[in-house]
């Protein structure tokens, strides 16, 4: 049974909708379709999915999406705005209604004026988990489009790590070809790298020294000698909408020896934990291990010392289901998620690494194959 | 008064609260923080606005955010999630409710999941254009990095029309260097040209020939001489979060007749659009001036010809109050907009152009520079 119908069975409701652009992953997800205008995804019991886009949209989505594809004009929109002009959200309301013919289930993002509207045609129910579940299990299609994700960020990795690689100190900063190395110039390397596999990247981190201990600090300014640089970059293939996620943290010459520490209780913690997965522990657990042993080494986990979740799944949004964290989910065979451990000190800086992978035959399958280490 | 206060006091309301990553246009604009996942921004009336945070992004909000910063520990929410460890909407709903004390105020995007949590400790009122008015208006900060952006776009527009203009026909195909010159390949070049002036852009467009007619197919496979080739690009300044948006339309060697008019006529139509501009004429009244125009050049505005929007406001967000469509706003000073008239005709093609500017001293002030040039 088809799993929408599933859900749409246990709230005895007729249809599922949903609404957003290509960058709400259940949209994308639901539609396979990339479109930055917010289109409407309806799913009635027992028929296949369908969009409702603008003319404009009509043929492309009949081309691109799989769903099936309304224009709004079809759908009788533009006879509903002639009753009320000015109130467009009460003419997508009616308009959904009328395709719905009946209770509908939305999912918690839905947007609170379109369902205030609606509910003066329906019952209008939500659940929370519907689509965030179905796309924790990841096909085999869905799997590969990550990898080959992954490979791109490993590709980018290499070339941000080569610049640091050959680089040389001087007066404090690195040097290379004459100009100082910076966050901004290595970030520039690994996006034009990205951009030619058919990816994207924002918010990408490359930060040094005391930057380092904050978490998403993205960097800024020149990269030091013998201070730990973060490289952290989350691609999205835009073709297909998948994204990876790595981490590697690198240092030109000798760091101190409390980052060298710091380094190998990262990467112990994160081969701890690799090797415990199984199917039906849950990611709270796993997280609960990293605690215990970071502390066993003598850090703590809290405001500082390793302040985030262990990790978190991957697909069409950097961060999905399953959590790896307090209140953290079961894994399943599917879930594709990242394992992060890292340790940030105000006074020492910062140590991440990051790997993506799969649970698969009841063990965890690493999808990245790139080098750990510290000292370039 | 601050514009939210009064929001606030036409609500009877103490809080203003909404949700979001900055990748939503109304919480960078309230917070001016740059973060992936999700924040709380409450104001409450005669306050400053403050944004919840986990304890991880604190320290870097406290540098960066315009807003106060709460962590969630502070806030309670650890308290309120051991009650219903399973249940952190509710937490998050309890933590809102407590920090607002008393009816809130929400975007009409508002996550409905949470906001039926909400609706357990107190009112919930949606005001659909409390913010989106806000930023509709723009400052002449906001000008700056709007223009900055645009001219990002231009030089990056330029090294794509530069490619199509050093490419040579050789069996039916445009040809550079050897190699057939892609769609895919003047994206590369675009995306990487912007990425050196530190934007990004998704979903850019380099459509050639029948796939012009489709006006957001985004493009593939060889450019084609003799055809019109539609190059869209909307960049994204990442540090400030700012858009800019242009279209030109070239082809390599003389066009068809078709599109020769087409050109003329569309670029006619966005100069008349330019002169008519001044403050207190409606968005819908100006795509109306183009319909009109168009139909006395014979041209339709229905599933062909003219069919979409003449323009879109743009800022935080590439679409963006004011609406220069049908049911358009009234403009304003410190609107500003794109003006983008097309045509589309399956069997001949496509043509668009596209400016970004502002009102400004009762008139049209173009931001964009760059030559209206078809032939290349």
């Amino acid at each position: 049974m088809d799993p929408l119908d599933e859900v749409l069975e246990g709230h005895h409701a007729t249809a599922y909708v949903a609404v957003g652009s290509s960058l709400d992953g259940d949209i994308r997800y639901l539609t396979q379709f990339r479109v930055s205008d917010p289109i409407i995804f309806i799913k009635k019991k027992g028929a296949p999915g369908a969009i409702v886009v603008s003319s404009m949209e009509y043929e492309r989505a009949q081309r691109e999406s799989i769903a099936q594809v309304i224009s709004r004009n079809e759908a009788g929109f533009f006879e509903y705005l002639k009753e009320d002009p000015n109130n467009r959200p009460r003419a997508t309301a009616r308009m959904i209604a009328s395709l719905s013919g009946g209770e509908v289930v939305v999912p918690a993002n839905f947007p609170l004026g379109l369902a205030r509207e609606l509910e003066a045609f329906c019952q209008v129910t939500v659940d929370r988990d519907a689509v965030q579940g179905m796309r924790a299990v990841k096909s085999s299609w869905e799997i590969a489009q990550i990898r080959k994700v992954q490979n791109a960020a490993e590709a980018a990795m290499a070339i941000a790590i080569g610049l640091i690689e050959r680089s040389r100190p001087s007066q404090g900063i690195l040097i290379l070809d004459g100009h100082s190395l910076t966050s901004e110039r290595v970030k520039v390397a690994i996006h034009t790298r990205l951009i030619e596999q058919g990816c994207t990247a924002r918010d990408t981190i490359v930060s040094c020294g005391t930057d380092s201990a904050l978490p998403h600090h993205t960097g800024a300014g020149p990269l030091l000698p013998h201070e730990p640089i973060i490289i952290d970059l989350f691609p999205q293939d835009e073709a297909t909408g998948y994204y990876a996620d790595m981490t590697r943290t690198v240092c030109h010459g000798e760091p101190s020896p409390d980052i060298v520490e710091m380094y190998w209780a990262v990467k112990e913690a994160k081969k701890i934990t690799a090797n415990a997965i199984r199917d039906g522990v849950s990611g709270a657990d796993l997280h609960l291990k990293v605690v215990q042993f970071l502390s066993d080494q003598g850090y703590e986990s809290n405001s500082q010392g390793f302040m985030h979740n262990l990790g978190h799944g991957i697909g069409l949004d950097v961060h999905e289901k399953p959590v790896l964290g307090p209140g953290g989910d079961l894994l399943k065979p599917g879930n594709v998620f990242t394992l992060e451990p890292g340790l940030y000190y105000h006074e020492k800086g910062g140590v991440r690494l990051e790997d993506v992978g799969c649970i698969v035959n009841g063990g965890f399958e690493q999808f990245t194959k790139f080098e750990e280490r510290l000292v370039v």
